[in-house]
């Protein structure tokens, strides 16, 4: 069975995401964008641990995948692109959902996302307090009211139109781009010979991307404007199917490393019927989510298609031209030829959804702890904050100035250091451990005597002395092992 | 004299701007977008040092403004909000331009950029070959061709509009964000309160904003899409000019700290016809492009303007209470008042400008180097690679994995180092220079011997001996020695 076909309940329905979206608002994660105003449909505002979460989320994406990489090249491109690009691509004619409006209720939805009936059987439905018995024409009714007198389906394109110039016309449409993939196709030679790249290499590019989603779901897992990580390797066609090998376990690792567990991620490959038009093989892969398995990036085989679009379009040859290879046909050595692609498509919304989830974890009340807590098991390279720093008594002068001091020195150091005398202690630590920050130090009376501080563990809450002055060496061997811990 | 009526010649006709332009397409820093479709109207693409620069640049910003202060943190808003935030700011009423069209040659252009004359005095243009005199009505003609046969003024929103949802229609109306800012004020209490800020405090964005631009110009200086870094500093009413010349001086030392010249830059005082109606004060911070002074960023006082407007429109009490003020009114302790707001909005898209025009030098031809060579003497922390290496023979597979080695233990160090085997060692370094690389590395015959390599600094050129293994420590004091030289 697709997993296409799996039931969804809403975010409120699942525990859960209640207790993820409670925890998102209540510690400045993530809010509901413009709520003074009542919100609007499914966007959302990162707050200031969520902006630093997300950041953390695409820098370890573009560490691993640009800096840290011979055969990879970074790209950021205009949201805006030429209309052209997106006829070339498919994008203007196909892609759309079919929208059909119930006749009975006015509910307007997609019909393959209806609830399925038998065509011809008999169905039941209320409106104005009866009940109705009507004949199913076809193999879905409404899912609000249930009739199945419904409109005829039509075509919904997917991207948001605007014009761009002072005319609202067909000529000045443009779209907001529903991929960032398509600006490495039309730059491919732009950065292919201003870079000098040879084949097998890859373009790397992270924004933001639109989508008019009828459906939008589950928090930040669906929403009309998303944060993508997307990446084209191009390669020969011959080693097309081993670069989708590699990347498949490349992109599944880097959840790992990052902390995701194991258990609850899996490569799925793509049936032949679920397959893009595109695609010759892809994968996904997927998080158990709390409604299910479901989709957090795809690795796709897109073959020489995209290329050979936007030539056919521009009348730009988007040829990769090897010096070494004998042409088949001529004989002779050199040949262009389009190169495969093979494409990880991430979705940096959708992993910092996953990482919450994942790390989220209560511990109930135990004997040295009357209350339980909330804590978020992230890992340090994620958290958005790596030490906060406390001073027991905020109205001594000595210790908070010590405090602040120590956090200038992660400064210098570029460690996320923050500084918070507000409350007491426990509270402080109860915080920070709803936030994700790894440790926390406490400058107290004892410092003033022996120049210590306590160095709190947030995942066994466990504490030590250890010297003010070597903290910023030992916060950062700690982290250190803690990568090396998760990533073996 | 206001510096609005200077008169800006075209990227085009500037040879310095040339310069940049073409450097920038040649190395990729910067592609025209959707080049292979001939392009859209002033929308730019950056490629693989472009992204790295302009990251850089906003990471640069990031840091300053919110890991290493105490009072600020950050906001990641989605871009698309309620057009209630619009309606309330006076964006949709107000933010537009006038436009005029031209009866004699068609072109459509804004009134208040058109070229100035005498109402009532005689002009002459031509069309359709022939010179035509008629007499100008208004204070200005039309750009293209000069005549005086024009439209009315009409007012020309410069948001861009698109639709939520599958009907259009005014109800589904939404608007692409024109500024970061308005983010700010609507979400104020929720950060404030989530994150239990104290004034004075200030939320910091970076991202892109949207203006239907119709006069775009210099290259990536105006245009339709483009990245902005605005913080919004809320503060008591009284402190409120003591705090913006606290921020006009930060923001000033922040663009000379990442080795902007000190005399291309200059903070000028609006005069009191150019403040926004909002605004109490605002400084420019100006830079001496090729075309003259203009703007890089603004910094205003925009008293509590916005939080009134937002509370007006909302219904919701955006307010700050600080329980130890006592209220004047009532005499009693505890007092709900609108804080005044200091707004340093800079532009990341503008300051990649500024950086790449300011660190732009060519050396002619001397003794020791016979072609000169152009160099961008970009302040390390924002050259997009730190260190190339560089295996002085491609062939010799020790040379190239010892590179490779060591590539790998700066990447281990966070530090963004680049491989490079292509062409002769010389045109290897020109390549570096023109990138604005900082150091290079030569793994050589040598280093076979006695484990040494070359460094070479870009700015001087000169080179020395250093122990490969000692290369990342070096490298990194050298970094660390070149911020404190350029901060002191």
């Amino acid at each position: 069975m697709s997993n296409k076909q799996k039931k969804k309940g809403s975010a409120d329905d699942l525990p859960m995401m209640q207790k993820i979206v409670g925890l998102c608002k209540r510690r400045g994660f993530i809010f509901q964008s413009s709520e003074i105003y009542g919100g609007l449909k499914s966007a959302y505002d990162y707050g200031p641990l969520g902006v630093e979460l997300k950041r953390n989320v695409m820098n370890e994406w573009w560490r691993s995948m640009v800096h840290e990489r011979e055969d990879v090249v970074g790209l950021d491109a205009s949201i805006i692109m030429s209309p052209k690009v997106w006829r070339a691509s498919g994008h203007v004619g196909g892609f759309s959902d079919p929208l059909v409006d119930c006749k009975i209720c006015k509910a307007r939805f997609r019909a393959d996302k209806a609830p399925a009936v038998e065509p011809g059987s008999e169905v039941k439905y209320r409106t104005k307090g009866k009940t109705i018995v009507g004949t199913a024409d076809r193999a879905y009714v409404c899912p609000e009211c249930g009739s199945p007198e419904l409109s005829e389906e039509r075509e919904f394109n997917l991207m948001f139109r605007t014009n761009l110039g002072p005319i609202d016309s067909d000529d000045s449409t443009v779209y907001l781009r529903p991929e960032t993939a398509q600006a490495m196709f039309v730059n491919f030679l732009n950065v292919q010979q201003t870079y000098r790249m040879q084949l097998p290499f890859g373009i790397a590019q992270q924004g933001k991307s639109f989508r008019n989603e009828i459906t939008v779901e589950h928090f930040i897992f669906r929403s009309c404007e998303f944060e993508q990580m997307e990446m084209e390797f191009f390669c020969e066609p011959d080693d097309s199917d081993k670069w989708l090998d590699y990347w498949k376990e490349e992109r599944f690792n880097w959840y790992v490393n990052l902390g995701a567990k194991k258990e609850h991620l899996r490569l799925r490959p793509h049936e032949a019927d679920e397959l893009a038009h595109y695609a010759r093989a892809c994968y996904d892969i997927e998080y158990e989510y709390p409604w299910g398995w479901d989709e957090l990036e795809g690795v796709a085989n897109r073959t020489d298609y995209d290329l050979r679009k936007h030539q056919e379009a521009s009348g730009k040859k988007l040829t990769y031209f090897d010096p070494q290879k004998t042409n088949p046909e001529t004989g002779k050595q050199g040949m262009h030829f389009h190169p495969y692609v093979i494409e990880p498509a991430g979705g940096a919304t959708r992993a910092v959804l996953m990482f919450l989830l994942d790390a989220y974890d209560e511990e109930p009340p135990s004997e040295g702890r009357k209350d339980g807590r909330v804590v978020l098991r992230l890992h340090p390279r994620l958290a958005p904050i790596k030490v906060a720093v406390l001073p027991l008594v905020k109205k001594d002068e000595w210790l908070t100035g010590k405090a602040r001091d120590i956090v200038k020195g992660f400064w210098s150091n570029s460690v996320n250091a923050f500084y918070d005398e507000k409350d007491a202690i426990g509270r402080r630590y109860a915080r920070q451990d709803e936030a994700g920050t790894p440790f926390c130090i406490t400058v107290d009376g004892q410092t003033k005597e022996d120049d210590t501080v306590t160095l709190r563990h947030r995942d066994d809450m466990s504490q030590e002395r250890i010297k003010a002055g070597e903290a910023v060496d030992i916060v950062n061997a700690e982290l250190r092992k803690w990568i090396f811990r998760h990533n073996s």
